[in-house]
Parts: C-alpha cells; structure tokens; sequence
C-alpha cells in the first residue's frame, strides 16, 4: 500500500475537502438549544450521507436527545473506532462576531489561511481531518486499510445526556481494538501531541430566591437582603486568598505528579507568559504554590462561567432583584469523584445561604477525570506516524478540558483511547471568531493517512 | 369657594378621571431606553394639550435630552410650583407581567379596584391627581384658587441629567413661594404623609475586563483570572458581616436621630416583621445594630441593582468570559457628599483590581440627600387638609428613595418643597405589575382639592 499515493490525493483534493467543511459548517447545530434540534438532525444526515459516499455504511440513530451517527467499515487487521461530535457552542454574544458564526468562509490572516466559522475547530473540523483521510485511501486503494468504526455524537457541547445509555446498549457494536478520539490541539500551537490526561468536569446553575418580588431599592434597600450580594458573597468564598478552592474534601484524590512527568513537563518548557499575553493577561490565577502548566493540565479548577441578576439592559433602575444566578463549573484531575464534589458545593451553598432565602439547581450532572495508559504499542505507532508529519516529534501530554468519552470508552467497553487533534491555542473554540488554520486541516488529515498506515 | 361642591365634583368626575389617565398611561415613556425617546415626546405633548384644556397655558419646552413640561396660569394669592414627572421606569422582566404593561385596565382586586399598568403609581397616576383637583376646581369656580405653575419631567427615571441646566437657565420663571411634588406614598399604606426626609443617590456601572477575549475555561481555567471572581469579590467586601458599609468615610455626614425624631418615630409602631412578610423576608439585612425604620429612613445602603457575565443563556457553556458587569448605587442622608462616595467606590474598586484588569465606569452621578424644614406655614395647613380626607391623621415621615428635585428647589431656587403622594406599599413600581388604587387616585384628588383650599 502506497502512503505517498494518499499523501499526494489529499494535497491535490484539499479544496475539495475544504468545500465539503464549508458546507457541514452552514448547519448550526447547537445542541444547547432547544430552538436547533432540527439542525442537529439535519448534520447528522449530512455526516450519514458523507459517510457512506466513503463507503462506511453509517446511518442515523436515534436518542432522547440528538441522534448519534455510527457506521461500521468492513476490513482486515486492527478494528478503530473514530469518535467525533457535530454539534457545536452557542454563538453569543453574537455582535461580537466579525464575520456570521454559520457563514464560514476561507481568510487571510498574518498567521496564514484559516477557516473561520463556528464548529470550524470544535469539532467539525477536527473530525472531518479523519473521515478525509479514509476518503484518500479509498480513492487510492478502493478500500480502507483497516477495519474503521465510525461514531459521531450530537450532544458534547450540552453534556452528553444521551451517550453512557446508548454505549451501554450498544456496547458489543461500539467495542474494537482501540479508540480514535480527534477533539484535542497541538501542544503551544506547534507541537504534535497525543493528550493521555483529562479532566472531569461538575457543572450546576444556581438560582438564589430572596424577596418574593423585585422591590425598590428606595423602599426596601438596607432593610431586605439583595440575592446579588449574596451570590457575590457565595462565589467570592469559593477561593481563599492563594486560590486554592475552598470546598470541604475538594481535593480528596487529586495525585501530586510523579517525578518522571514533572521532569517530562520541565522539559517542555512551556512559557506562561505568552500563553497568557496571548489573551491580554500576565499573572497565573491559579493556587499560587503551583507551576502554571500544572494550574493548567493537573489541578481541580473552579470557574464562574455565567451570572446573571437584577436590571441588566441600558441606563439605571433602582430594583433590588428577586433572583440572582449564576453557572459554576468544577474541572477535576486524578480520582476526585464528582458526586462528591457536587454535593460539598450544595453543602457549600446552603450554609452561606440566609434563613430567608432559597436556592434551586438546575443541572448538576458531572464526570471524572481520565488518565491513559500508554502500554498498548498504538500510542507509539500513532507518536511515530505524527513525527514523521509535522516539524517536531510529537508529545503525550495533559490537558485542562473535559473529554469524558475518553474515559467512557474505559470503563464501559474496556478500550484504550488516543485522543489527538490539530487545534491551535488561538482557535477562539467557545468564542467569538472561532477559527481552524487550513494547515491544521491539511496536515490532520495527512496526519491521520500516516496513523492509518501504521495501525494497519 | 365651596370646596363641598368640588368634592362633589371630583366624585361624579371620576370614571372620566381614570379615562384620562389610562390614555396617559398607554403611551410607553421609558426615559431610560433611547428606543422610547419619540414616546416620551408624545407623553409631554399629551400632558401640554390636557394642561391647556384647563386654563393652564403649558408648553413643551426642548432639553439636550427628554423635554419639560411647563405652564403657568395667572392667579391671586400664594404661588404655587407643582413638580411631577411623566417618564417611566422599564417594564423587564417582561414575562412576568401578568397583563401588557402598557395596556392599562382597572381590575378587581381582594384590595379594592386598581389602576394596573406601568407608571399608574410612578408617576402618571400621582401626577395626574393634581391636575384632576385644578380641573375640578375650574369647572366649579371657573378660575384656579390660587396662582399655580406646572412643571413636568422626561427623566426622573434616568438620572434627570437636563434637570439642573433648566432649573439654572429658568430660575426667575420657576420660583415660587412653594413647591409641590407628588411622587412619594402614604406611610404604611394608611397613614396620610407629607415626607419631610430624603435619601440621596449615587449610581455606577462598572465594567470589569481581565482576557481580552472569552476564553475556553478547559483551556485557561485555573490560570486565568475570572473577571466574575473579581466581581464578587469587590461586590462581596462592600459590605462586612455587621451590615456595615466598608467604604473609607462613607459614613462621613451621617447624622444620628434626634431623640424629638426617634420617640416620633418609636409611635409610629412600625411593624417590621409585616413590611419584610409581604415580600417573603423576616430579617432585616442592614446594620445590625440600628432599628429597622433607621434602616430604611435615615441609614445609608449600598445595593447591586443588575449583574450580568459570561454565558447566561439556556444550558451550559464553559466559558472564562472576558469581562463583567455591574450597577450599584448608594442610598445618601444627611450631609454625605455624592462625590466623596463615589471617589470612595472608584478607590475601593481600583484598590481590588487585579494588575491584569482594568475597570470602567459609566454613569457616576449623584445627588445629596434632602432634609425639609417645616417652619414654612404651608406644612401644617396641608397636614390639616390631609387630616381632614383620611381617616387618620397626616404625619411628617422619612423616605429611603431618593427625590432629588426636593434638594434642588431648595438650592437652586430657595423655595421649600413639600412631598405628598398617596402611592401604597404594595403597589410594585419599579416592579412588574405595577398598580395604583383606585382609593389613591380618587382620595388624590380630592386631597389636593382641600390642600388647595387650605392654602390659597
């Protein structure tokens, strides 16, 4: 089999294969809102159809929530299973935007080509990197080098409701060899990597109820308690003043690093201070007695990701509110356990609260962290086929987010999972102007023909 | 002049009377939201046309912002200025308006009948019982009782930023030998009131900005410092676990009671355990060591009166937003200067500012609080009047909002002022469903009948 021939079918078909991303980044399926279902379908048809153009015959399969598409390729040798997700981040705040979220297009910037839209990154992308190299080899050799598994999600970016259940009853079918998961970046932008630790995620929204009903600060300021200040109240407690989180048994299972990966991370010698003059900031926010790379891919972190309360839109009025909110998220490292770090933040939350109020959830739902075993000769094979692509040899590394199907594929059907991916740091994933570098694309899909041909 | 006649009048007039006011209230004059601007035009031509339909020859008069409304009609005996103002506050959170805010209707209540709909209490329907008591007055006599002047605002609502300008530009024209201003309440929704104590106000918003743009929280959690976190931190420490305001010298001015002040106030028997009950509260919030009165009538307060960051819509996005935002105003007596507590805010704010972030503010005005001398005749002839139409006798209160033409006249144009309204506690301005009792607008009117008879 002739990698170089592949190789050269995917320099020559990049257009092509850029138009076909183009096309799947018009859909805006986000599955956080209710008001896109309908476009979450229609991406899963638009991937089903794809796939089988490739011969993989996928089809659609239907969930409580958005379908997943799975499709399974006839072939010898080791048996992969790819994972992707085709739903995609809210677009707010949308004026922020310079160009529509869901009318992507190519761009000139000073770092080369890119490919800006929403999803463009996180995760189509990333996973149409994968379904291109299968369409090379197909071209090339009328058939794929492997036995490939194909199984693509439509609910990551909202939790992932839908997926324990449908691998549980599904586990025969999902099981193979080893896992392919292309929802990851490269290491400082330039690095190949394949990350083997992820961390967990706890998410909950909290409403405060006070006063039965928005009151007049004139009439009722001083006198009745403002749901603001104590939500403010609240989130300022949840870090002391070394930015270590205060929640009773936080860090029950959280590791120290060993030796042999502190050493490895020295070695990296990542620079904090462009990571962070990237986005305008320059002192590490995390506990204080870390390294910044640690704050980054080894400790629990708490974050405020939304809040809201009170009058809100132009000029001033005088309310003391009814209701405060707001969106907190836990990451967790090692064997931290989310349950329990849930139920120490409701314990947390409802010692601070005053007698006269109340307090509602709202989603509370959570995952643990994942650590790889890089034992199965995969792991080297892929590090190799990665080395041999991009300019510098490839890493294993950390990361800060949460891809719990890694761990899912673990625990529920006893599969080692690579996860590898091509996003920079700059991709703005989650923000406005999200973008992926057309040499991301190009080189992840070229990335992917050489880890083919290895694991053949 | 009979008054027994224009009493009698007022009666029969009154179907007629709420007529008019429900046209008035039907016009959506939000002064805050510049998209009601030609609103608030169409609210002052209203209010010039019906002011011209009873001898007082108004005119609409242009500011940098909202216009005036003035007329003066010729008369004998004492001068009177009446003040009212015909913007109102905005209607969100519009959904939990049970009827259209600006579709206003009378409706049955286990209360009595009320006027519901946005301004009918603040400040259409208070405003509009003097202008019924003139033309009740008119139709009997065919003249007013004495000389009166009118003079009507667009932005009580929004900070009265072309206020000042006019009142210094038109000083000879707006002098008086007293002001009326009718925009405050009966004490306890029973007890007719003239306020003789006003808080002042100083309001801010202030914008917290630390990445320079959202960032992934998988990505930049733990290292990032989280604009909200600092907002919570900076709105947690306003106050300390005693209540107390932190602020260096904000309590610079605050005078204590006088005990002529406190043992009136010891009989007016306020039931605190009532005014929190019917807002679903029992423990007064402010400084622990003061009475519940002295909170709401002569102590400063701090409240967050909007807060808003990061991802706020339905579902979860783990996003480390880029800013966050927040309105706060301070609630003044006594001698406290404006400025001094708002240079105070901006040191205590810039003080808790990590060096990453900056900070910008948008509103920043204030006005000092009010204290009335009641030496002026004036008083105890409108006590008497009050007496006479309620069942229970008028009493001189405090009042924890803040009406800063009250100071105004006094220092601008050396006329005293005095307070008298007739809006209940229940009435919900500021709030959705707000309501003004019929009770209010017909015992209104006939108030201002025997308050004119007492004076001219």
């Amino acid at each position: 089999m002739s990698l170089d021939q592949v190789l050269a079918r995917i320099d020559t078909d990049l257009p092509e294969a850029i138009d076909r991303l183009l096309e799947l980044l018009r859909i805006p399926s986000i599955s956080t809102d209710p008001a896109f279902a309908d476009d979450c379908d229609t991406a899963a048809d638009w991937l089903v159809k794809d796939l089988q153009s490739i011969g993989i015959p996928a089809e659609k399969r239907t969930t409580p929530g958005h379908p997943m598409v799975v499709g399974h390729a006839q072939g010898s040798g080791t048996h992969l299973m790819f994972y992707g997700h085709y739903d995609v981040q809210p677009v707010d705040p949308l004026e922020l935007w310079d160009s529509p979220p869901f009318e992507p297009a190519l761009e000139e910037t000073k770092n080369g080509q890119v490919i800006r839209g929403r999803g463009s990154s996180d995760d189509k992308g990333q996973l149409m990197t994968f379904v291109e190299a299968c369409r090379a080899w197909k071209a090339i050799h009328g058939t794929l080098p492997a036995k490939i598994s194909v199984f693509l999600e439509g609910e990551e970016e909202s939790g992932s409701p839908s997926l324990v259940p449908f691998m549980e009853e599904n586990a025969d079918e999902l099981t193979a060899d080893i896992a392919l998961i292309c929802d990851t970046g490269l290491f400082e932008s330039a690095v190949p990597a394949i990350t083997t630790q992820l961390r967990g995620l706890v998410a909950e929204e909290i409403t405060l109820t006070g006063p039965s009903r928005d009151l007049h600060s004139g009439m009722y300021g001083g006198i009745a308690m403002n749901p603001i200040r104590v939500m403010s109240k609240i989130l300022a407690g949840l870090h002391d003043d070394t930015g270590r989180i205060t929640l009773e048994g936080f860090y029950d299972g959280v590791p120290e690093l060993s030796d042999e990966i502190r050493s490895q991370w020295q070695n990296l010698a990542f620079d904090h201070k462009t990571y962070l003059g990237d986005v305008g900031l320059s002192d590490p926010a995390g506990e204080q007695d870390r390294t910044p790379l640690e704050m980054i891919w080894s400790r629990p972190t708490c974050d405020v990701n939304g809040i809201w309360g009170g009058y809100i839109g132009d000029g001033f009025k005088t309310v003391l509110p009814s209701e405060a909110h707001a969106k907190i998220s836990f990451r967790l490292v090692g064997n931290q356990d989310p349950d329990a770090v849930h139920q120490a933040f409701v314990k947390y939350v409802e010692e601070n609260l005053p007698a006269d109020f109340t307090v509602t959830y709202n989603e509370g739902k959570g995952s643990g962290a994942s650590q790889m075993s890089t034992d199965n000769p995969a792991f080297e094979k892929a590090r190799k086929a990665l080395s041999d692509e991009w300019p510098r040899n490839a890493s294993y590394i950390g990361c800060g987010g949460s891809i719990p199907i890694a761990g899912h594929f673990k625990d529920i059907l006893g599969m080692d999972a690579m996860l590898i991916g091509f996003g920079r740091d700059d991709d703005q994933i989650h923000s406005p102007n999200e973008k992926y570098d057309v040499e991301s694309f190009h080189k992840g899909i070229r990335s992917w023909a050489r880890i083919l041909a290895e694991l053949a």
